[in-house]
């Protein structure tokens, strides 16, 4: 049992393995807050995709003509789908490079950033900013991640 | 060889870790059942998104008829993609969560749950079930992951 | 310190995991150039989502006449959600797979076969090929991530 602990906590005790945990679950969780955020939009403009979400408004057409899509509605799903696009590579991506043996400063300047870029996205989608406010900051978020690929790959192939 | 088999055996020997690497399997699995419900529609209803997927119905205008949207191809495909908006955190903090040394019941109660919740959820999208069977369906997996996500945090954040 | 390195570069030491990580490091690659193209057709088309992204062509009408779809960027963007609805389930089950102990030269195989497919999708996507070009290369990825979470399931339910 004793060693059966050891070795399930072996991963979460190293520092580098913590800091992607961190961060890891805090985009996650922020990716996870877009569909809230479409729930709302989706509520407060009454535009549904789905005829038995809006059976609470009535039968026939007086419901049917929530069944339409609305810009805010569809910005949303547009950051939602873009985080997917970018943060499904930096958790794959993410958990090698943190493998790959990284100096915890370097590695905690690659999650923090990426962190902080992906929420500034999330910010400049939906108020929204002017570009290039998205543009950048979606480049920067792909940039480290393309970093930390080009550290696994490297790390990878000269062991 | 035989301590390499012994390191690469190290994580499929914990109990959290194997329920944890059994249910990802079987989401993950049910996500990509998706993709044939989404082929069956499309071939049934004749409904599809590219020019060369018409081509064996003939040339021309006779062919591109069947470039057009159905509800129910659209249906399928909204299912799929809140699979991915839900089953990706799923797996990623899933993971962070089964090595941050869980009781294994607890871990068991977390996995089954979201596991049960969302081929509910996949029954009541496509069925389709009235709400609010997809909604809750829905609130509990995105509990679940919230409950997982802030076990890990907690872990990390007091070590 | 040195204890800690060790076990930060346990799994990457073990050959299995290393051939993991490197096709996993490429086929996420190869979907974040996803975004990359559709963002190359937007501003070759000029079809842009976002009113804000058009604000570098004018005001008003003259600006607005860039919001719409065009087919390239529409088929870019379906290929991109394919890459995310197969290349998902490939990243998580192939780790789960990583760490059940195959043999190295089937993993290999696995692993290569999938990238190669994913990448001949692309392609078939892109071009595009006549059918069934598309589909069986989709098929083909998609069968490797099946035999990889058989093998996952069959090796957890016999530990």
């Amino acid at each position: 049992r004793r060693e059966e602990m050891a070795r399930s906590t072996q991963l979460i005790d190293n520092e580098v393995f913590r800091a992607y945990a961190t961060y890891t679950a805090i985009v996650l969780l922020k990716m996870m807050l877009m569909s809230l955020v479409t729930a709302y939009f989706r509520m407060t403009r009454k535009a549904f995709a789905n005829p038995e979400d809006t059976a609470s408004f009535g039968k026939g057409e007086s419901a049917k003509k929530y069944l339409r899509t609305d810009p805010d509605v569809e910005r949303v799903r547009r950051g939602h789908l873009n985080d997917l696009e970018n943060i499904v590579p930096f958790v794959g991506i993410g958990l090698l490079y943190a493998l790959s043996g990284p100096e915890l400063s370097t590695a905690l300047l690659h999650f923090r950033i990426f962190t902080g870029a992906r929420i500034l996205h999330t910010f400049a989608y939906l108020i929204p900013l002017p570009q290039p406010g998205r543009g950048l900051s979606w480049a920067v978020g792909y940039s480290v991640t393309f970093s930390m690929a080009y550290k696994v790959l490297k790390t990878v192939w000269l062991l």
